[in-house]
């Protein structure tokens, strides 16, 4: 059984829960090495402080539960028969009347709640496990660290791909076209998110997508992109010059590098959350570009990029060894140009590295 | 006002709701033509049965929202305000202390069903949305059929790609790989779901993926795809033949063509849900292949294939002018070969339309 799910059991039984009831296929995968969405059907893994847990899934997924190399055991059901009642069976066999449940309560919906309600009437609901599991997915292991360089590696591969493909008469679209198809090419199916790729003062939308306008010369083009491995993350921004950008767009990339640079050296074990925010916020504050960075510093990041610790004002998190998040300072200019840099790293003893290694000095494109 | 929300607003006065408290994004996005995920933020639509309604979002989505059309009031908040107490004063602001609620429990997490609990301490919530928005969703507007229209027709192209990239030398994932690139050449940013190319024996598991494998001759090819346009979706399956398939895969080829095009001609107002899937079944199962068309007919579509009604056994639904669902038969023979042939319908006063057009007769592929 993985460490995770004995992690678990011993915060269970020091908190006197009876049971936990788990549904997040994130969550499930954390546990189990087992990824699955039901959708509207039910999967569940059922754990308890001293017995052992056992995973109820459809029927035909008990085959992939096993092949994820799952050794408890796994029930299925049939979508003629009665999922929620066999479940509550299943549940009862192993402890007749369970009453401190642990639910993830940010991912169960009001309709699974009162179905669980309906048959365990005394049921309680006290914690909410998800809190738990931000706190327990916070630092990596190793091997989820191996993963996470693993997808740092396809976003460098994807910027070099990205860079090569700019081009007069290609459209923003186009070039994540060309993104995309050469990282499908490499067998790497799914991004991470939607590829960002956003010229001229178009950058200067943090929430904007890429449009079918041409790429201009003499404009900074941003890009935001990343690719899941084993179901692990990359995110990484980049923005370079197409021609020669004007001395405002130039200005920006030089103001935002150095915030960059800075939070990335001063990213290590005891520094707070909010303190690393300070370091990138104050250089572009003293620059006078402070009012157009208008995000935090940084998000966590591991199966998804909205992990904890974020790196925010406010934060007084002590960042520690193991913990993974994005440094990307951003500067946006309304009808001038955005300027993004980002890696994600994870802090080491001493302090970080970065997932990312595609070189941030301004790449001129002609 | 859309109709869509007058005719909520009906539903409310009826069933003596006070408010509904609406956060699905599909739904807000069927409600007010504005779409956005907030993800970890606050977007909800308040919708009383006798005020005007008002949309509630993170500040900076307030012009999107605005832009997307709406002309009631939208207040925002920023991330270091209070959002749910905010959000609280502004309903209080209508109606002091709403007893009834209307939710949908099949979106609405715990978590957040908590947070109004404690600012609404008097609430009730006896009813669940989410079953008033499948039953309005069963019947798409005129705007709506033209929506899936588009996205059936770009289904067509991408098929047309599809059989053009079978080559070999190729994978399944290289195919995919020239599909969805051909897609974003034409604007086509997303599809509805993962891409599906199975060769051969891998065809046979109807929940596998697209592999490393090299595409081989004499193998059927299963395709199944859609796009998504203005948030309406495609869904289609083909079946070709690239070079000379052995005689069992063209025999499961002509039994499924048969009873696909059987259920297309029954597809009228008038007959349920399960006789439409009994048509189809019936003709495999006549021909001694029942136990491989392991799964229902068709599932309901519009904006995601989610949707009423579902074509299945044990549905007595009535189907109607206006509903949105997909044919597709399917014979998957482990080890063998599969085959699924499916389009997505609408039906009309006496039969139905389909969204997609590409031709079911066998294709040979050299």
């Amino acid at each position: 059984m993985k460490t995770q799910l004995t992690n678990l059991q011993k915060y269970l039984s020091e908190n006197n829960y009876d049971i936990a009831y788990i549904s997040d296929p994130t969550d499930i995968n954390y546990f189990t090495g087992f990824y699955s969405d039901p959708v509207e059907r039910i999967l569940a893994l059922i754990v308890f402080p001293d017995q052992d847990p056992f995973i109820f899934a459809p029927a035909l997924e008990v085959g992939s539960v096993k092949k994820a190399g799952w050794d408890k055991d796994v029930f299925g059901y049939l979508d003629n028969e009665d999922g929620w009642g066999m479940l509550a069976d299943h549940i009862k066999n192993v402890k007749t009347d369970p009453k401190n449940w642990a639910t993830e309560k940010d991912n169960l919906t009001v309709q699974k709640f009162e179905i669980v309600k309906k048959h365990f009437p005394n049921a309680e609901f006290p914690g909410n496990l998800s809190r738990y599991m931000e706190n327990a997915r916070l630092i990596k292991t190793p091997e989820e660290i191996a993963n996470l360089e693993a997808a740092g590696r396809e976003a460098d591969y994807a910027f070099s791909v990205a860079f090569d493909a700019i081009k007069e008469g290609r459209t923003e679209q186009d070039v994540v076209a060309e993104i995309e198809y050469a990282m499908m090419k490499k067998g790497v199916m799914h991004m991470s998110f939607d590829t960002i790729v956003q010229a001229g003062a178009n950058a200067a939308n943090p929430h904007g997508g890429p449009e079918k306008n041409l790429l201009k010369k003499d404009e900074l083009i941003l890009f935001d992109l990343g690719t899941v491995h084993n179901g692990y993350i990359s995110d990484a921004s980049r923005t370079v010059a197409f021609g020669k950008p004007d001395d405002k767009s130039l200005d920006i990339y030089k103001v935002d590098l150095e915030a960059q640079y800075a939070a990335m050296d001063a990213a290590k074990p005891g520094i707070t959350a909010a303190e690393l925010d300070k370091v990138a916020r104050d250089i572009i504050d003293k620059a006078g570009y402070g009012e157009y960075f208008i995000h935090r510093l940084g998000h966590g990041m591991g199966t998804s990029e909205h992990e904890f610790p974020s790196i925010m004002e406010g934060n007084d998190m002590v960042l520690k060894p193991g913990m993974c998040f994005s440094i990307e300072p951003g500067i946006y200019i309304p009808d001038v140009a955005g300027v993004r840099i980002e890696d994600c790293i994870h802090l080491t003893e001493n302090g970080n590295e970065p997932f990312t290694h595609t070189s941030k000095e301004l790449k001129y494109i002609e």
